[in-house]
């Protein structure tokens, strides 16, 4: 039995990792939960799943008789802890994330921002405690599968991308585009965050970094291809040209599930299955320079390392959320990333305090920018 | 360095297996090389490699000095040979691929009949004497590379077929098929025998029953998919629904190199990469049902077994030659096979003069029936 703390399991991962659980009872016992302030839900799961320890903002006096309330930093360093799901939104994964790993325990990241934050650390500390980060999102699941028994010299990385549903929009037209169209992915169902990332490429540009630090590959060798529909997750190509691709129809529960059994393989019948009885086709194409401003400054800042990608990702998370409350356009995202990131005096990027430092920092920053 | 034998050295697979070896000059010693009667390229390739062992049919009185003349079944069981690459055409194969793993040696396999006609036998051989057979084929490479590293459950083989030059073809002109239209593969250059099993899918039906032997999968588990394009050369489906694909420019010398340096993957230059600056499109649609009689055909001796498959493949030899040689129409090639399938009186099949004798009966009864 594997024993197991969720943060952020109100999310759409923390959601679909509690699916798995459920559909394998006999394999997980859940020994901590946390999340947000969405408490009704957490409500729900905690009576379901009941964790010995929960975390969670303003919960109401008298809540979870019998339970304790733990940290998450602390929470991800029990004992009796074997894998810790981070499904968490922004920078704060970053903490939970690197005491888990400190505490030598395998991690399944969902949450994004700590690696691109801080890759090199987590790679450190991963060597140096004895811990594991294992992917979860899909693209980097699907690169991580296809590197499955592979010992050999990778040439290319080839993340694919929907081009989320500005792929082909007149660039005119971005400039006016609404939160309400900008949530309208074609072919995955998400948090609103991780969408308006989706649509910008910024999205795109974290697995770039992200890949970058969970398989050691150059930056030259990971390659983007615009692939509208979303069945192959990504692709490896190795020393021989021979090109690997992990696929199946976008569900997130694939990639939650691999990470939690892996190496084992288990069927689960409310994962879908790829549909070969109907003809289909897939497209690849070439991404359009100029198109996505937010990928070429997000990936550009990824390469200078130190601090410059945790006041991206720090710049990104306000930027993004005042679009979502219409303070600023589209376009306005990539601007105020933008500036902050060339107003930004990087620090070593050497202890977490660095990217603590670079975020509170940033979050200022791109606020002012963002009109407060 | 690894010491070869290439059994079929003149012909497209046997040449660009010397292509391999020529492009890796120290990792290999070419001990053996047999042909057939294109005694001028193999004048050449002797000269080149300078084996110590040759085998051909009809020699010119004086050739190879200071070379043994080893028959091909001996050739393979030598001490000195690590690898055998059998990349023979039709059942000639059957017996030297059988002593090669009685000698327990490494079968790089190209030519399908083998397996196809006594699969069974070939497996327990293996598992007797400690042999092996690595495919060579790009289909059931495709799948051997997919399920590098993967110790888990199978639900499908995703076999690709191009669907050959007859996909789309209108059903009453497939009588009047010319030699000459049939040998135009739309993806692959081979030889001719392999196109026309194209071209009929037959080559398909081989490919399921070799991938059934190859990785011990039930038949209802192996699936073939239209890909006209050829890029993905096949997929497997694992217990969890993920799906893993092998891709790339159709090249043989792939999968031929594969099999030659398993596990490792080696850069070379002559093999063409994925091009992923250009847009492309790949499409799948599931086989068109009544198209193909003869893979049905095969398929179902395939399940029958016994000696079943041998007098397929047998009768299938005989009718394609007649086929190439205007004795007899391009539909009347499945006929001839179903009549022989019908008459086949099926042997054991647990040794390997079970298999010679339904061929031999087979080949004089598909003659007949093919107009002598």
């Amino acid at each position: 039995m594997k024993r197991l703390v969720v943060l952020g399991s109100t999310g759409s991962i923390g959601r679909q990792t509690l699916d798995i659980v459920r559909s394998f009872p006999d394999e997980f016992e859940v020994v901590g939960l946390a999340a947000g302030n969405n408490i009704e839900l957490f409500n729900e799961q905690v009576k379901e799943f009941q964790p010995k320890h929960v975390c969670c903002i303003d919960p109401p006096t008298g809540a979870f008789p019998g339970m304790e309330f733990t940290a998450m930093e602390d929470m991800v360093c029990l004992e009796n802890v074997d894998q810790v799901m981070v499904a968490l939104m922004g920078s704060v994964g970053l903490i939970p994330t690197l005491n888990a790993l400190k505490a030598g325990k395998s991690i399944a990241l969902s949450n994004k921002e700590p690696i691109v934050m801080a890759g090199g650390l987590i790679k450190e500390f991963e060597k140096r405690y004895g811990g594991e980060v294992l992917p979860v999102d899909s693209e980097p699941s699907a690169i991580w599968q296809c590197l499955r028994g592979e010992d050999n010299e990778i040439l290319r990385l080839l993340i694919t991308a929907s081009g989320g549903p500005f792929r082909t929009t007149p660039l005119e037209e971005m400039e006016s585009v609404t939160p309400e169209r900008a949530l309208q992915h074609p072919t995955w169902t998400m948090g609103k965050k991780i969408t308006i990332d989706s649509a910008t490429l910024m999205n795109k540009a974290f697995e770039v970094i992200e890949t970058h630090w969970l398989f050691s590959v150059p930056w030259e060798r990971i390659e983007v291809v615009v692939h509208p529909q979303s069945t192959i997750h990504s692709m490896v190509e190795f020393a021989d040209g021979s090109v690997k691709a992990q696929m199946g129809p976008p569900d997130m529960r694939l990639p939650i599930q691999y990470a939690l059994f892996y190496p084992k393989r288990l069927p689960n019948s409310m994962i879908p299955r790829l549909d070969t009885s109907k003809p289909q086709s897939l497209s690849f194409d070439p991404m359009e320079s100029g198109r996505f401003p937010c990928f070429e400054l997000a990936v550009a800042a990824g390469k200078k390392g130190g601090t410059y990608p945790a006041a991206l990702s720090a710049a990104d998370e306000v930027a993004v959320q005042a679009f979502l409350d219409s303070k600023i356009g589209f376009t306005d995202i990539a601007k105020v990333i933008d500036q902050v990131l060339t107003e930004h005096e990087s620090l070593p990027g050497d202890k977490a305090e660095d990217f603590l430092e670079a975020d509170w920092w940033a979050t200022g920053r791109a606020t002012e920018l963002a009109g407060g």
